[in-house]
């Protein structure tokens, strides 16, 4: 059935930006595809629970996808494992666990979906950073850890395939995601935190550059956030 | 007449991505105006030909457009001295000329338009950058380091503006631009050149961006140029 | 034994870069010792012969060295794990295995060192990265990946051990080192090779910054490269 | 006669950094001449009170110098014209003064020094950067402006003296230089200022490195500062 609405994938697809990753693409004429760990309530379009790291798991799945709706127009990889904690405190399984979950699971998705997408003319792969992508905070040592890996896998990413007509770009998100758990995590201001559906919407945009203008990395950060 | 169609101003109107700038500002119901060294033929809404570097004769202008108009909405700065030689080749003149069309212009600039848009409840003003922004190449020694200069300056501008709501961003374009001039000098074929039409429009994203998602910085290049 | 030459580590210690650092800090009166896969022919200082990303190996041995020779004044985290390959050849495995080698192995080797240090009163961690530090290339994927992490790991360590007086630094070596093998596998001219007794005499000086001018990355690089 | 001391030029050599550096050259067995705007007291070696960014008087005294002593071995650019002040206070002036005397004044030494250079057969040119050469915080607009220009200057000129056997290197400065005036001017302890003796040491070090370990770039700061 490849005349379905062109499938959207976004791999790490809870609540907040997740799910309005997937409302912007449905709302844009795509298959909704949802990947992650849990599901979350009343999720938009499709999800499928399973382990992103786990390439027994999501190789099925989205081999299943792309034989009903073609390869994926748009990709979205989306997860973090926020470990936050002194060097000392931080045990080498938070170092494995957080590699796994941010960095093995775009491998994975890379190897399920970009010679597809290539294959069916191209698309776009956008990878989620954040501040940590760029440096190394005290108290970051696994988190940054990973979102410096993620950010030089997504370079390569982009640069090999680049030639093929898949569009590979790198997001740094910088603040404070506006979800129901930030609010009751954190004392700041909820007009001071990025609306997760303004960051779907400069998500679609990338993933809708001409070939002539591609952008392979951007920072989004509230007009209130100091850098 | 403060219910005219909100103004847009671009520095360095040039043929080229000046005038498409106009084109897209002029689409989206802006009053667009163009300022530049030498008037281009049949230029998009009013062109006023003035030295940009010289405050003297841009601030009249602008004030004139404000007392007209209001404060622009949109600003963009887009000029480029293209100096490329070795270093024994280039002249003290050189660097002088460079620093002054591309920073100084831009010091203009924001003189006249940054207060007033404050003023005038926000808006946005995108500098454009060049590969050379980000690394100095041999024989680009005056043109990389104004290009240099003019990402600090539009970084601390940023930071200075953003609390006022004045959103400022650089834009790396990487590539060689799509007009009747590059077809002439470069021997590139025209499908791997960045069409001007693509930047305005990443332009006119970039301006239209909520305060919950900014972006500062980001790179423009074609899907077929290596980086 | 405290009062023997102060301790030496290298994590890394193969023929080539890490022989050239033990060979330079035993020539500077310290108690040279060498940590890696396979024992190099004639190793300077002692060596032994483990798998640096195994916790339950490194932890005894490094325990066993600080109780005889007191806190390791410089330690060297040199490990390379070269895979270069298009991304669909590039298996699951050898992302975990170059994480694994590269990362984890630094993570393991500062839980043994890092604390013991402090109480030490100080000393230098310098960690080696390469030019995929900074940029990851096409066939990169892998190893682009492990040194970012790398380079945000040594980022955060450098900013939590920077006020206990430990000096965490990080080195962008760029270029090829010439080593016997290295002469083997590459058509280059060894006149252009990165000579390893030369990173070692700036290793040395690294770890010999008095404590008002500390370098927190540098980048080597022979005269003959491009950059 | 040129069995003399080989030449040692500092650009900006005023109390402080400046003289250190003619110390630590003269200890080195350096000729050590100094260039600025103002002579400082019981000047190290040879002072010429001259305009550095006038190449009319830099010109010939360089010229009188390399007849002496043949061309400099060593060649430091150290100049800072610290204008600090929110952009609606900074006048065009202000930008020009910047600019004139941070960058211009490395163009005039480098139109005076680097021929000469590489027909001595090589030598090191140091140019003094700081934390606003890598970022434009808020009222440093014109200050960083200049220090990011200089930042790309350098490069270019590294890249086009690197075959020719003139090592051109970058020195990211972080932190407060202490001397008589910093002392005056800031509260901070001066156990957490750079003592110019040690940035002399690390400029000394860098002139020094054999052509296989070359250093573009390099960070200096005090441990008790954060970054």
């Amino acid at each position: 059935m490849k005349t379905a609405n062109p499938l959207a994938l976004v791999a790490g697809a809870g609540a907040g930006l997740g799910q309005s990753l997937l409302s912007r693409f449905q709302a844009g004429d795509m298959t909704a595809v949802g990947l992650g760990r849990s599901r979350p309530e009343n999720p938009v379009g499709t999800f499928h629970e399973l382990d992103l790291s786990d390439l027994e798991a999501v190789g099925p799945t989205i081999a299943d996808l792309i034989a009903t709706y073609g390869p994926p127009k748009i990709v979205v990889h989306n997860t973090a494992e926020r470990v936050i904690a002194p060097f000392p405190e931080t045990t080498l399984k938070d170092y494995q666990r957080t590699w796994t979950s941010m960095v093995q699971s775009l491998v994975v998705l890379g190897q399920c979906v970009l010679q597809p997408m290539v294959r069916g003319g191209g698309g776009t792969l956008i990878v989620s950073g954040a501040t940590a992508s760029l440096r190394g905070g005290p108290r970051f040592s696994a988190f940054a850890s990973a979102k410096f890996a993620l950010r030089g896998l997504t370079q390569s990413l982009a640069r090999e395939y680049q030639p093929a007509g898949v569009h590979v770009a790198h997001v740094i998100v910088d603040g404070i995601i506006d979800t129901p758990r930030s609010r009751d995590l954190h004392s700041l201001d909820p007009a001071k935190m990025i609306k997760p559906g303004e960051i779907a919407e400069a998500y679609w945009q990338l993933a809708h550059q001409p070939q002539s203008t591609w952008t392979h990395e951007l920072d989004l950060r509230p007009a209130s956030e100091g850098f």
